[in-house]
């Protein structure tokens, strides 16, 4: 066995890395690349799932953050600040904590979902509601960074698409080779410009002969992409993707242009028949807006639009965990009790069968 | 970056595997070693923090259960069988799921946290209340699988200790050696038992010079093998470890006697006061009951049990995503809002500094 001391270790040669930054690690990256036999088998693609929810904080933004708040200790900053009701916050919190320094995570004032927040605030995140919505809080945050010493790690923060980019070298290394195709759901569109920049780092370096086509999937309810148009009021039961103006955008169609992919959108039906599929099938939980990624091979494979028989890695960008409110409803059912009796329980399993 | 197959390829020799076992895999297990230099530099010991709730379903649990399914699947079963209402239920579900096995979950009617099920509900498991307390349910499904061709997999199944030894094995090639202490929580006390077994069996090969001092942790209100007698009615917040009748009682106190090492309790109180102290101190987020690791490192260090600077090796069983409304409770604040002006924001970042 390996041992793995994280990204700013093992990836040190591929990031901007110099002697004054720290190395921080949790350990993040290094996650498996789960072969996905029984989806295969139904759907005629090699389909191999990226599992990013077993990042430290659960989710990919581990791969981000960890470089983003390195740099800004490196820098000499001592709080890092976000608007983030979600992935972005809990590993902000998380990073800002090993490293001794503040993390400040404003949120839209009104109905606040603690669950989400509680994460954040484990790792000792102060979190400050503010009387707007999110992209105020967002605007808020970048005002305050610019004219105060504290570093703003929201997506804008460049050092964010470098960490994320290793997920490109780990699946290069995990299969020996480029896949065919990389699918992965797309909000904020951050994900897809670093996995492409990623590849084709490591093909330029002739590491790999090739880069996959690059398959980003928005939800319909917030596909602006697809539409053309920003959103005023993105609305999808996948939270990680509902961003109506993605801050990506034209990284994530030239990603899509160039490497001969496309970006689609999926309904929240087909993201939440997915989310039932990889854990019914594969064993994998993930969150909702990570099905986007499989639910998009779905839909591209009956158009007819994917090879057959060709290596398709799907991105799961975050661990299921995080929002089992979802689980709960779709698999909302009343149980039945039964008398503690052995007879009582062999009948009830002959039934169910 | 090393491939990382799963437990049953990499430690096959050291399993009961042959050529008839499916080589079943989630890629659990090559879970992050995290230093721990805050909470070490407080401790004057050396403190690691094996993360195994970065396994596929967030809980040491997959250790075993890989190993116990695929030999129910090896002995041609279709169905696998347990009473539980959390961390085993999940996991024993997305085992069967992958090698498209049944998976029955008996837990005792009545108050039903759903949200603990949801996991184990996503995987496709067939949850069953019974008229009757937990006991009753354990019981049911021994008798059950005794009679019919369902198989067992709660802690009985002797594959699960088996599986779950390769942690031990892992600690040491991480470390290069095996650690002074080893500390974990103590429940059914099934996992000090398999660690243990782990650490002699590389002693024995020579693969290691030394076995650890086993520390093992049980929860003031669940603390059987502390008091020398069962507990009836077992308490704790730290439901994971909630056990009055531990199963493996008797290989527990053996491994703490032969290694040196001891069996302890620690309080609710102290148990949080670590789940909060890893969260902040080093940005890991682990299981109410994972805590109890370090408490019980704090507890001895303070009675100056551990020698200084020792290497402690502190095992952190599952992912705090388990259990969120715990963190919710420590957390509990009113967070008041502030007017979207970047004065306002500033004035509060100043305040709370």
């Amino acid at each position: 066995m390996a041992v793995w001391k994280g990204l700013l270790h093992a990836y040190r040669d591929w990031l901007p890395i110099n002697e004054r930054t720290p190395l921080l690690s949790l350990c993040e990256g290094n996650t498996p690349l789960i072969p996905a036999p029984n989806l295969s088998a139904q759907l005629g693609v090699e389909i191999f799932l990226k599992f990013e929810g077993l990042n430290p904080t659960g989710s990919f933004k581990d791969r981000g953050m960890v470089l983003a708040v390195a740099k800004a200790a490196e820098e000499g900053s001592s709080t890092v600040i976000c608007a983030s009701t979600g992935n972005t916050s809990a590993s902000a919190a998380a990073y800002a904590a090993r490293l001794g320094l503040r993390s400040i995570v404003l949120i839209p004032d009104g109905k606040i979902a603690y669950g989400k927040l509680a994460q954040a605030m484990m790792y000792g995140a102060e979190i400050v509601p503010v009387q707007g919505n999110f992209d105020q809080a967002l605007e808020l945050v970048r005002d305050v960074s610019r004219a105060h010493p504290v570093t703003l790690v929201n997506s804008v923060n460049p050092y964010r698409i470098e960490g994320q980019k290793t997920a490109a070298f780990e699946v290069c290394e995990q299969l020996g080779s480029a896949p065919d195709y990389l699918a992965l759901p797309v909000g904020n569109a951050g994900n897809i410009t670093a996995y492409y920049k990623g590849f084709r780092e490591y093909h330029k370096a002739g590491i790999v002969q090739s880069v996959p086509r690059m398959l980003g999937f928005e939800a319909e309810g917030a596909a602006a992409i697809v539409r053309g148009e920003p959103i005023k009021e993105p609305e999808t039961i996948a939270t990680a993707i509902r961003i109506g103006n993605p801050a990506s955008w034209d990284s994530a169609v030239r990603a899509a242009q160039e490497s001969g992919g496309a970006i689609d959108s999926v309904t929240d039906e087909e993201i939440l028949a997915a989310y039932k599929l990889l854990a019914r099938a594969e064993g994998v939980f993930c969150e909702p807006a990570s099905a986007a990624s499989l639910a998009g091979v779905i839909k591209s494979r009956a158009a007819g639009q994917l090879l057959s028989g060709a290596r398709v890695v799907c991105v799961l960008t975050g661990n299921g965990l995080k929002d089992s409110d979802v689980a709960l409803q779709v698999n909302a059912l009343e149980l039945k009790s039964i008398p503690a009796t052995q007879e009582a329980v062999v009948q009830t399993i002959l039934q169910t069968n």
